[in-house]
């Protein structure tokens, strides 16, 4: 429970510092599951091991102008944790590229010997 | 996938409207499991049953005095919904009695056929 609760408040404090790969490289297991509520073409609904999940998270920043957001937590059960994200973006690719968009999602993490195995990304669009 | 995202955003209302024994009524199944990420003499961490659960929340209800509160979501994927709570209380029985407390969990709900079937709560006490 500590361990989870530990693993989640280091994930919140990179993550509100921008420093999403630096939470991916040193908080996430090698065979990484990463699961969004929908999938689409730039981003397939479940991918698995830490290089996709780099990869995916590079393309996010990429393909993404930043001009705000949040992030809230941890909540903490058990082996898992709840964060919550809200962002203010403008995407620079694909079918929304140019729209400025206000994302706010929570994402579900299961942490095994003190490492993220899994997150999941819980949102509605549209 | 739908039918969750609606479950939730009427759980979501009937709780924004203090409704939560309304939002059991209607909304969740007979054997609806409640797990909490702690349990303590006043509250198992596990329980089973609708009347298990409803006299649970009529216990909380009773035991506290509610300065204010919010509460934010859903957030859904597949099965599943995670809503936010926060609210500003003051326990009237048990060891934290007379104090104020800023509670401040997520939930994450499973549906099965519209009807809530298992409740989790996640937070960090201490």
């Amino acid at each position: 429970m500590d361990k989870t609760f530990e693993t989640g408040k280091k994930l919140v404090e990179l993550c509100k510092a921008g420093k999403h790969l630096e939470a991916i490289k040193t908080l996430y297991a090698p065979n990484i599951v990463s699961i969004e509520a929908m999938g689409s073409p730039q981003m397939p609904q479940r991918i698995e091991g830490i290089t996709a999940v780099r990869e995916k998270a590079e393309w996010w920043e990429k393909s993404h102008e930043i001009h705000g957001g949040g992030v809230e937590g941890p909540w903490p059960h058990g082996d898992r944790f709840v964060v919550r994200f809200k962002y203010d973006v403008t995407a620079k690719t694909g079918p929304m590229a140019g729209k400025r968009m206000n994302l706010d999602e929570a994402a579900l993490y299961t942490v095994k010997d003190g490492k993220v195995v899994q997150e999941e990304f819980f949102y509605h669009m549209g």
